[in-house]
């Protein structure tokens, strides 16, 4: 008998028939003889029908205020699955942010959890209620209403499982797992029983959205198991663990994560002075766009080379920004090229074994795959190459390491 | 410079463009110096479509989960209407029932206000802020949310004004007063400048429902000046006043009620013996059926004749109840008709001016309206007669007493 908190996105709670499934299914565990605290954000496409609302109305409406407006996503949905829970004679309540108290410092749209008190919870799990929280959702030192950010929920659940001491905390998604890479690009994917936290930040940040990042550092700091699940299919999706209890005989990569929505710009020739780099990324981060990978290597001639990508969306305005940052510096030339795409493989185990990065080479370059660009990290290898050939590099690595047999391996 | 609590009702506030044109209603006041609080209902057809959500997952969901539920129409809308005020410039804020603590008992669904806490409120106004509170719900001691059941908004904008001791309390609506009867039945009907309480009370309950008949008794027991006005259209509205107050040359009659949703029933030949009448109403009353007028004349021959009204939906239960009622009694007959009609004229002035009833009776003989079942209270006659004779009636008497010319006599 364990206490798991459970937490269901906006897809699953789409409808009220989809909420009616949800309450099939927690009470399932329910009469299992588990103790369930249930997390769940707005029914889908609900906040950002608030949102529309509100930009009708005003084209800056104040962060406070649309707190307000889209925390009534969540509580709608605390009211129906709790009374979807109760018509199946499941005892059940319900509680928004504001009434569990998930105090959240008063960074409206943004906030941060501070504390929770699961002082009301503990007594309705005694007392045998399933417990169902508004996900998203808080409340600050002085009472207003405050929102997490998108995705947030997940970021609720973990912190009630973290509050509560509880033995899992389920993210329950449309996907049935996290796969060693996209099993659209590569048939022979595999769903991965076990991932280290480490190596899902990786993966995460890489692309492959299935966790909020910010809910998996939070699980990852207060040591909370995590386990993704699909709402839809039955399953045991992955749990994502800690490094010590990972399995022996670990694979040497867990997966492979890409992106293409990145572009990459080069400054040639910039003069290698002092400070040259600070003043290139200088005026790219004043103008607020976020920077990916940097790429200096040494330099001949008094000058270097300067590479850098960002998201793809930014492409124009840094060009504007570095048209004229290349005049101050005096650099040859600027070079921007948005058919790129990013793959990273991601392992802890490859902390362990040399040669991880040459492999990854090889079997790129025995597919005529050219790399513009590399950046490592202590359990990630980043590659850049032409986009054309993504679809093709991944599949080549997912073979190389091994990755269609990992099920079988198990 | 004046302290107005101004109410906005759901048909005021049903989209986007109403709610900017509040907002700049409201900003007007605003910029004439006066201190504005503003309390709103859920936009129109809101309330409505949570209930169906909550009707397609239970057939009886529990009443503290429908407040859940429910109370998020109100929240969102004052979110919106905040944001129309700031993007006006006008400085303003808004509160959910629970943050400024508009505390109620636990009667879910139909709770009843205990206190409301305006310390919070009395800041914001010294800041010169316009506060936003959300009408229709509350909070209990334990935290709870709570609702005042449907209409509840005007009971909160009252409550809300009696606790700031404001100078008005104003209830914005889609009809520009208070007339001296239903102008689609009456052409020359006129707008009431004022109307006493006591009148308003028993116009209200009579079926003219421009107000909630709870608003109103609390606005009188807290001796609250309340002003009916049109969101839409601009005017002085009716302000509802204490008869004290009330200025000379009062006319005798303000108004004249009128209601069709009622059938009436009457035994025949009931025994004129002790506890008949409450053998009657007894198991009306158990089946949980209003009843309204009730009318029994002097025995003749040991036996007499019972009367009474009920609700037109209730007629086939009523039947059925008194069929069984009629038995056990030994009663000669039960007796339905639902194709009447109760039309009742209202006047504090009628206190001091004997006669008022007959010239009434008057007025329908000369029409040759007969007339079914008379009752009467301090300020009200009520007469039911045939359904068909209604707006023939209600001319009549309409210019018997004088209203259709009201408005040029002030």
């Amino acid at each position: 008998m364990a206490l798991y908190v459970q937490k269901f996105g906006g897809t699953s709670v789409a409808n009220p028939e989809r909420i009616e499934a949800v309450a099939d299914k927690i009470t399932k565990f329910k009469d299992q003889g588990h103790d369930i605290v249930v997390v769940v954000s707005a029914m889908s496409g609900e906040t950002n029908r608030l949102i529309g609302l509100a930009h009708q109305i005003s084209d800056d409406p104040s962060p406070r205020e649309m707190d307000v407006l889209v925390s009534t996503g969540e509580q709608v949905t605390i009211a129906l699955l709790t009374m979807a829970l109760q018509a199946r004679g499941c005892d059940a309540r319900s509680y928004t942010g504001d009434q569990i108290r998930i105090l959240t410092d008063s960074a409206h749209t943004k906030a941060r959890i501070k504390d929770i008190d699961v002082s009301s919870i503990s007594e309705d799990l005694k007392k045998g209620r399933v417990v169902v929280v508004a996900g998203f959702q808080g409340v600050d030192e002085l009472g207003n209403t405050t929102t997490l950010g998108r995705g947030g929920s997940d970021t609720s659940a973990v912190a009630v499982a973290a509050a509560l001491n509880a033995d899992e905390c389920q993210i329950y998604t449309d996907v049935d797992g996290v796969y060693t890479t996209d099993p659209r690009v590569v048939e022979k994917a595999q769903r991965l029983s076990q991932i280290t936290f480490e190596e899902m930040l990786e993966m995460a940040s890489q692309g492959s959205k299935v966790l909020q990042i910010r809910a998996v550092e939070f699980a990852g700091k207060y040591h909370v198991p995590l386990r993704v699940l699909s709402s839809f299919v039955d399953g045991e999706g992955t749990l994502i663990t800690f490094e010590g209890e990972h399995k022996m005989e670990q694979p040497v990569i867990s997966g492979i994560a890409f992106n293409r929505d990145e572009a990459k710009f080069t400054l040639v020739g910039v003069p290698d002075i002092p400070g040259a780099a600070s003043r290139i990324l200088g005026p790219v981060s004043a103008a607020n766009i976020e920077v990916d990978m940097i790429v200096q290597n040494i330099a001949e001639d008094k000058t270097t080379d300067f590479t850098f990508t960002v998201h793809r969306n930014d492409y124009q305005r840094v060009s504007k920004v570095l048209n004229s940052v290349s005049q101050d510096l005096g650099a040859q030339e600027v070079r921007g090229n948005s058919e790129i795409a990013k793959i990273s493989i991601v392992g802890v185990g490859m902390r362990s074994h040399a040669g991880v990065a040459s492999q990854m080479f090889d079997a790129l370059a025995s597919e005529n795959i050219n790399i513009q660009l590399i950046s490592t990290s202590e359990i990630k290898v980043s590659v850049v190459i032409e986009e054309k050939y993504l679809e093709l590099a991944v599949r080549a690595l997912h073979t190389a390491f091994d990755l269609d047999a990992v099920e079988e391996q198990v």
